[in-house]
């Protein structure tokens, strides 16, 4: 399908050769599945960076003198000003992993769209390329990050690199050459120079660093392609040099640059059905349950007043972690499936919302956690098929028992919307963290047509939002997720 | 003489006590050697940053948008401008490593001083800290760096990382959290965070990346400090982690975290004589010879026309890279050790202007290289104890034999000047290139009392030199460098 399959433009170095494929690709390689799965990508990703851009990490990333402080031409998305792409690209990528609820895939072992989207949104909105442009560039920053995962992995995952980091900036730089069309010279220069700036190790996971790692890479990488584009030198073999990427980040024996190549983007790597949406902002490892007793009360028209006891039985390894009978903090409730399980029976959904703090000890659903056992499912063994497997039992308070059990979820705990309208409850509980209600259905019209945009500044400001001090922030979110908040959902509980 | 020395503080994690250790040091922990060492250092990168600023990898980094384009604090050093304290840190740091002409240390494997310097002065002019406190802070950073060097060489060093970046992030972070006088646990917070930005691979060597890893790692080391300031948060045992510093960077069995501590600052890094002082901008194999040259010139008052016959005698492993006839180009001419042996004898210097464009094949110059041989010594052992050293031999016009031998150079060509006033004669060269010629005795003068400077915003403004456009810099540097440029050295040739 691609223009350079595995016969041609093997000439080279590794970088001149990825570099031949990036240049020579074009919106004809895209697949129509292929084209909506980037689709996908691109909304997710502006959606989460719109709900993680009040986190703590990005205000806290902003309050350092001069990131951010100067008017530029790039949206910080959901925070109410603009800024130069590159800072942009730091503050809209530390913002997008944030919350952790980013698209990811297996083979990637890592997030491939939060390096990708960021900086070339800046970069389209500074130099004036439209949608289409934006996505094909991302579609072969996928291809490229993934590709070099089929590489080096998972000897580089196991090791303690952050592959989302590390490959990332690699992925980074070849879709902002791409976007920018510089030349294949040109291309091969900034994977060089994103080489020297590919960084990010996993001992940091757990704290603020691992979204600025993302942050970083998205802002390394665009500045790898200006840095080409302006006429800056770096060495063509900066991969395979007896002291480049493979051999210092990896080591003899643990990579093989041909994975590159056997099969460049014929399928592409966007067609993998390991990529996946997280559908809900909480541990993987409790999406099959939620996504049961989802089921169950769709279907059963099930109430929670109609609940006389709840059996939660995942399969083992998914349990370990995530048994918390009454959690507190919202880390925890991340963490419950108990917890989840309960809000997905009592609410009919699993949002953001759910997790501010106060929410896991709100009286209707500790209500139902006091009714909630979880154990290990019974006939789900150790060395199953389908390790993310989860059973949900209902026992209504007329004696009845109903019962659903999910066996087909993707590893990870993710799952792959049927398209970019399946992506809307996401959507709209991500956007309202930043925007104004009224103006997050104008948004998500106008990303399901993103392939047509041709102002890619007036999407900035559809996504910018308003600029508000760190005090006045604090209250609307308190205000946003108080205890007993009347929505819809909860008007129904008794 | 440290305050924490091998006894105390060694409860927590590696980055905790090393935080406890930078958080402890003083000026009372100097030594009148350490101060003395550290004011040439800091004089020494200065230095070279004037010369470095109107490189062409500077140029470049500065046509990215975004890049030192707003106003800000912080001096660009000979481009008469300001920026923001991190874009100063990664514009000067890239031109302070321009020239490679800035001082190394050989336990280190790299450049202690450029991952230091930019930032701490950024900084300093930002939040008006003085010279006093800089200094401090530039010595802990050495110690830092060093130690960590002792920690994980030269394992770290063959496998191609390059130190001067990876552990110069981590000793920027170590001297801009002492500058700022973060508590431990905000010191410990920037080491971890440096670890995550540390980054530079040794395949990019030969290229304008090499520089640019200066700039990255120094605006990565302010970043880290200025981010732990503000709150941000990063795992405090990101050295030793299974997926941290050691076992990702180097991996098992090929480090010793307690030669870090085995020691500290007892003595200090900064009086190893192992630090040295570039003294000729040109491959660190030809200076043994170019110093004995020197000497032969200025002991036996000899003129270029009295010379009849030049014979050059390095240590073998000297020569083989460094023996060059007829040098053309400004590259070719650092590697010749014919050039340089005879521009000393011409000119009694080795300086910058020597290597411009057109100065090897200067009349007066070519006619001393076609009376120039080179051959190895034939009394140096290949496995002799001093592989540095070289003999020079002039045969005079009158028929007499004159000649000086040099043993005792450091490795890797340096020297250490006996004071910072010994600075003089390099300072000159290389201030000339971006400062007019009656700034620059006023601003060493101000150098070598750096600790009793309180305004360093004077400071900077005394380094900044003239904004130019690119085109009248071309120019101007055309004009100084062209040949046959008349000044006092070159006035007695025949």
């Amino acid at each position: 399908m691609s223009k350079l399959g595995n016969a041609g433009a093997d000439a080279g170095t590794i970088a001149e050769r990825l570099a031949q494929r990036i240049h020579a690709f074009g919106p004809g390689d895209l697949t129509a599945k292929a084209r909506d799965r980037a689709l996908i990508g691109i909304i997710d990703t502006i959606a989460v960076t719109l709900a993680g851009a009040r986190e703590d990490c990005v205000a806290t990333l902003r309050k350092v003198p001069g990131i951010g402080e100067t008017a530029g031409p790039a949206t910080l998305v959901g925070l109410g000003s603009r800024a130069s792409v590159l800072d942009a690209a730091l503050i809209n990528g530390t913002a997008s992993h944030a919350l952790d609820y980013d698209d990811f895939s297996a083979v990637f072992g890592g997030h491939q769209s939060v390096p990708l989207v960021p900086g070339l949104m800046a970069l389209a909105e500074a130099e004036k390329f439209d949608g289409r442009a934006v996505l094909t560039a991302y579609s072969v920053g996928v291809e490229t990050e993934i590709r070099l995962a089929r590489a080096v992995h998972f000897h580089h995952y196991d090791k303690g690199w952050h592959p989302t980091a590390t490959l990332g900036t690699i992925g980074a730089a070849a879709a902002a050459a791409h976007l920018l069309r510089l030349d294949p010279e040109r291309i091969a220069t900034a994977l060089a120079l994103a080489v020297s700036q590919a960084a990010g190790v996993k001992a940091n996971f757990g704290t603020m660093t691992k979204p600025l790692h993302v942050g970083l890479c998205a802002r390394a990488g665009v500045m790898a392609a200006l840095l080409a584009r302006a006429g800056f030198t770096a060495s063509a073999d900066a991969f395979e040099h007896p002291q480049g990427f493979f051999e210092v980040f990896n080591g003899a024996g643990t990579y093989d640059p041909g994975r590159i190549f056997s099969s460049w983007a014929d399928p592409l790597e966007l067609e993998d059905d390991g990529i996946v949406v997280k559908a809900y902002p909480c541990c993987g490892s409790t999406h099959a349950a939620i996504k049961a007793a989802l089921e169950l009360r769709r279907s059963a028209g099930l109430k929670a007043d109609a609940i006389a006891r709840i059996e939660i039985l995942p399969h083992a390894r998914r349990l370990r972690h995530t048994d918390k009978a009454r959690p507190v903090t919202p880390l925890e409730a991340k963490f419950s499936v108990q917890y989840v399980v309960a809000r997905a029976l009592l609410d009919g959904s699993v949002r953001l919302k759910h997790f501010a703090p106060g929410a896991a000890t709100e009286p209707d659903v500790v209500r139902l956690l006091e009714r909630t056992t979880a154990a290990a499912h019974p006939d789900m063994a150790e060395d199953a098929a389908s390790q993310w497997a989860a059973e949900v039992v209902v026992h209504t308070a007329d004696g009845g028992r109903l019962s659903h059990r999910i066996d087909d979820l993707t590893a990870g705990g993710g799952a792959v919307p049927a398209s970019p309208a399946g992506m809307w409850d996401k959507f709209v509980d991500c956007a309202e963290i930043s925007l104004p209600s009224d103006a997050v259905g104008a948004l998500f019209e106008r990303l399901e047509t993103f392939e047509s945009v041709t102002d890619m500044a007036l999407l900035g400001r559809m996504m910018a939002g308003q600029a508000e001090q760190p005090k006045a922030r604090a209250k609307v979110q308190a205000g946003r997720f108080q205890a007993g908040d009347p929505t819809p959902e909860t008007s129904w509980v008794p």
